[in-house]
């Protein structure tokens, strides 16, 4: 029924992002970000279930980068050579939108029932990942080890990233914490 | 003000896993536990803050078990080493409760609200990890790497043990687990 808005999506995920910024994720509502973005409620219902989601709705989209990512590798990369080839090809990606991750990582990290959502949401993620290593023929527990050593790995890269000065890159980043683990693992004797 | 009941935090507790393995964790009031175990709400709440907590009030003792087990590894552990033996002697105290650990898991696994709750609880005992392994010297990112693959390794090893048949014990699956990991980050070339 509403008319066709441009951009509408955006326009309230840049809206929900300022809002949630300056008054803080809880004292932010609705009604308060499609005001901000010159809409209707109505709208925002109909591209986000809530405003949390504003923050996780590129779950899915990341879910099945990670996923494709891992089927793609090649068939004689190793389970973690491939869960990395993923995680670097979804490092390139965040690369590109850092202001908006940095912007998204705080709002996250001053809420902690959004700290909470992010763990699950992690969770959720190396699942994924270990069905998508069982695909290319990874057995029990290997797949599932490779996939929460893939999400530790990332998880500390991207904290490194995304709350310092961007240096080195996210991929390079997720790299080297990888480098670290193998090292750490080759000394436990 | 109440009478001293003999052991009435374990009469709590033993009542609360039948009715939750019986009736669910949802349909279960404290009112019921406190019939059942012969005592009064009012006693209930003198030892657990609500019924989830009779399920997570372990947090703090396996918390205390895990840094003090890294602290006291040999000063000449790796730190991989440290975690592998702090998750080992929780490994045994598990093995003495596995009946107990048993039931938890399948009314935990049964409840997706407990599911978040567990995965927070290893988070922060991840984070207590790596703050004890800081302790002994350890930089960062390695403490982090080091606390989060222990966690991995322990997760994996326990979902095993505790579903399963219980064979290999819990100790010897945590091994078993770590020595995967070390395979798998061996071939990440």
């Amino acid at each position: 029924m509403g008319r066709w808005e441009p951009n509408a999506r955006g326009r309230l995920a840049q809206a929900a992002f300022e809002l949630f910024a300056d008054r803080g994720f809880e004292q932010t509502t609705v009604a308060d970000i499609a005001i901000r973005a010159g809409l209707t409620e109505r709208t925002f219902f109909r591209h986000f279930a809530d405003k949390r989601e504003v923050l996780f709705s590129g779950q899915s989209e990341l879910r099945e980068a990670l996923v494709s990512g891992i089927a793609s590798a090649p068939e004689s990369a190793s389970p973690l050579a491939a869960v990395a080839a993923a995680l670097e090809d979804v490092g390139a990606f965040f690369e590109e939108i850092r202001d908006r991750a940095r912007q998204r990582q705080a709002i996250i990290s001053a809420n902690p029932e959004l700290r909470e959502r992010d763990l699950i949401k992690l969770a959720s993620l190396a699942s994924a990942m270990a069905a998508a290593l069982r695909e290319r023929g990874v057995p029990e527990p290997s797949a599932s080890l490779a996939a929460e050593a893939g999400i530790a790995v990332f998880r500390i890269a991207f904290d490194h990233w995304v709350t310092g000065t961007g240096q080195p890159d996210l991929p390079s980043a997720i790299r080297e914490s990888l480098d670290q683990l193998q090292a750490l693992t080759g000394t436990a004797g």
